[in-house]
């Protein structure tokens, strides 16, 4: 129904051979051994048979070389010495992931609006569209080329969607977002649910702010499961291009997250909080609200950062702090027990060698033990 | 299809216009500057043209008031130079909060029920209603005055919803659960999934004990997206009046929240913990099962919280302790490495102080060195 | 319209009732009092009427037990005094479990498939099972017997399910996974997303690795409302047999879980992480890729691990450490300040006894305060 990219294991030896020159040549790595290798497929070391390539990302690895049984291997530069015909390569994981995107991808089949979806008034729908079953579209919605929509996928009224991008099953958009293209949005996302907030009256009461603002969705974002992103109160929430962000993550309204940054599952930014570009949030972090974050920042996970950070810091802790000290510190707070112990030896030993000094006894301090 | 908030900037202008003595009088706030200015709408103050009110929220912004272009502004009772017509007020977001309402909320206006929704036997559905296409209904459903469902909406066997309820795409609700009046859920929440409860048998295996009881959501609450509220186990998981809840919170099974509380995003409440009212919980807290938090305690983001919380406390860390006391220990911890080398050095210093006394040669002791 | 199960309190008493003795037997426990007490159902102990059996946990609770208005209790073997008909057992959560499942539990009567479900070709359904309406199964999807699917259910391409399945609406299953026997899934939960998978490149942006794995759930198997389960890179990630799993968790690509493991809501575990069986993670827990959880490791709260842990430990922190040792440590952590104070303290009179030592003045240190 819905258009098919190959991606069990074992599919892609269905697709086009490739010589292993061809493929050299689209990572613009180092041959060495037969350039006319075929290849069918990509998989990971333990599981390569003949007629696939496989892959080593760094030199721990090194010692089973001589146990891999598929037709070729990535290695790192520093590997020399390779039994099997090799692609000598400065980052193994990005020749793997072109190589194998190579054998996967397949081109867009347009698989148009199916019967049991629900088209609102006065969309822009072109023709090259794959629209599954129990989608909904409100009103004036706009689609651009090769856009695959899965079943249960909800665009209200007013969502501008770019070219070639797919949505997942039960995937939410709220009124007025904006997404651009190559965008991938994974199952069960919400985006541009309302923000949090709220002002609360003289009796304890929270009376709702009306949030007014959008989500803004830039070019290659991917947008993890069941993942929240709140539209701004005025304005938009903004996630920039390039931008990758992981599985259950909350980005508060008017969130702004630079180009080319990374979030890990489970991140929460609180409102108006913004980064640079090239960030990276490790797993379960939390930022507080209105606080900015420079290029290259990387936050360790589960730390929560409460001020602005220069950029390329590398933090970590709740509060977080520079990541060499909190690994000192952390390593001190497992012997803070111990280090309870010795001050209160040693309070007792100034205390008895203070007394043993004002009662002028101390050549015989030894003796008071 | 679904009936239609003027939510999107640039639409407030649509509206009708309102005088500033009549917003000064909504907020019952103090007038600064000509009574009949019109205003068409609410923006923020960078963004705010002519036409419309904006806002500061405090004295912080002050001395950017030269540069409103708004015909009016929003500013706290404290500022007393303005430049543009003014109201001044003691609390300016909730003034925001109630002006902007007045803006963008328009009645309701039923669209009925699609014909491409599923709605059980023996419902309850009044003729004032919107249910769009793609919402599933039970048996026994009873619906108040003025509900909307969204899309995707699923509420199971004997839900009952009240008045003026907003359920929005994707929201699951869970078999006998019962929502009040005024309540809005944001998408793809769960409401009434099982608890998490097991007995482990000799073997070590889990034995699913069963999830009879139900969730009660009372009046005026509002629920986040993702967010996942368990029933009870017996009895009810309840959620008070008034209390606002983040996206992706996880309520477990009895779970009572008092009323006029707010949870902020990836908060996680075990089993059996209730809380008074005007709790205040900040992002990713954690509270363990079967404690009571008193009324107004608040928690600072990313605490863990194991023991009862007497009522107007404020706690964090892992775990919580008094917030003063907090700030100081996570200080110190900063530190800790420092503290460490000084505890060794002075170890070393007292040794030689105790060595030179037992030899009695403290007079000669700077020599030693 | 789907299968319904007596789960609202109130309604066990429609079913059939037992005599105590048979309940005894059912649980292997120690009768006390007459064996001919009709039972109808189970209610916890405030709430439990006549006709119905409740139950105490642990002695704890022994004063009350007079105010019992049940038929008859469960309770620890060390409750020796009962005023009312009791079955006396090691364990009275695992007895409370099977005697609760006795009245509740109802036989799968199967509703067919609903018209308004989409079931793509080539698939693969037995005529007892239960498709509710807005289901989409894609093409060669394998249904068991007794298989129940709630309304909104997404099955992708090629998924297989076993028997005895429950799948509560909105939930998703990517194509190619694999689920077994007796499992339950909650609402909008998330079964083979891609995996948070990316290599960078020269210019800092990030290529996707496709991800061509998948998951694989195996018999008995609960797993929690919005919960998000990455497919593999390559291979499968894992969870095994009897593993329940609460909301909102994220496992990554490749994880394994092992059998009999319990993991609390909002834990997340980065790709390539595994566990050994009969292993508890507590709420919020964090993991870090590629490390091993041994058989029957426990982490409580809110912990993050950056390391393998061995069998049986139980730990706590973040970096984790022994939960004892954690204990103590936090315990300390609380009174930092105080020690700083300490600390400095004993430097000044250190450096007084050193200073009054060089000195010479040992004897009327004293005078020098």
């Amino acid at each position: 129904m819905l258009p098919r990219r190959r991606q069990r294991e074992g599919e892609d030896m269905a697709g086009e051979k490739k010589c292993l020159a061809e493929l050299v040549s689209l990572v613009q790595g180092e041959l060495a051994g037969d350039p006319e290798v075929l290849i069918g497929g990509v998989a990971d070391f333990d599981s390569a048979i003949e007629g696939e390539i496989t892959f080593v990302a760094d030199m721990k690895h090194g010692l089973r070389l001589d146990e891999c049984k598929a037709s070729a291997i990535i290695v790192p530069l520093a590997v020399t010495e390779i039994s099997v015909p090799a692609i000598r390569v400065k980052n193994p994981y990005l020749a793997v992931a072109r190589i194998h995107s190579l054998f996967v991808d397949e081109p867009f089949a347009a698989a148009g609006i199916d019967a049991r979806a629900v088209v609102g008034p006065d969309c822009h729908v072109p023709a090259e569209v794959s629209i599954g079953p129990l989608v909904y579209l409100g009103s004036r919605v706009r689609l651009g080329q090769r856009v695959t929509l899965h079943p249960g996928v909800v665009l209200y009224d007013d969502v501008t969607i770019g070219d070639d991008v797919v949505l997942y099953a039960n995937v939410t958009v709220g009124r007025g977002c904006q997404i651009g293209n190559r965008v991938i949005i994974h199952s069960g996302a919400v985006i541009g649910s309302d923000g949090f907030g709220y002002a609360t009256d003289e009796n304890g009461r929270h009376v709702k702010r009306p949030q007014v603002g959008m989500v803004q969705i830039d070019d290659d974002v991917e947008i993890g499961a069941n993942t929240c992103i709140d539209r701004a109160t005025f304005g938009k929430t903004w996630i920039k291009r390039g931008s990758k962000i992981d599985n259950l993550v909350q980005l508060g309204h008017n969130v702004v997250i630079g180009e080319d940054s990374l979030l890990v599952a489970q991140v929460g930014m609180a409102g108006s909080t913004t980064t640079g570009s090239n960030v990276v949030l490790g797993g379960q972090v939390g930022l507080a609200g209105h606080i900015h974050l420079g290029d290259r920042v990387m936050i360790a996970a589960k730390s929560g950062v409460h001020n602005n950070i220069e950029p390329g810091s590398i933090v970590a802790g709740i509060p977080a702090i520079p990541h060499k000290n909190w690994l000192r510190a952390s390593a001190a707070y497992a012997k803070l027990p111990e280090m309870v112990r010795e001050m209160r030896e040693l309070k007792r030993k100034v205390a008895e060698l203070s007394q043993a000094m004002t009662q002028g006894d101390g050549g015989n301090f030894g003796n008071n033990e």
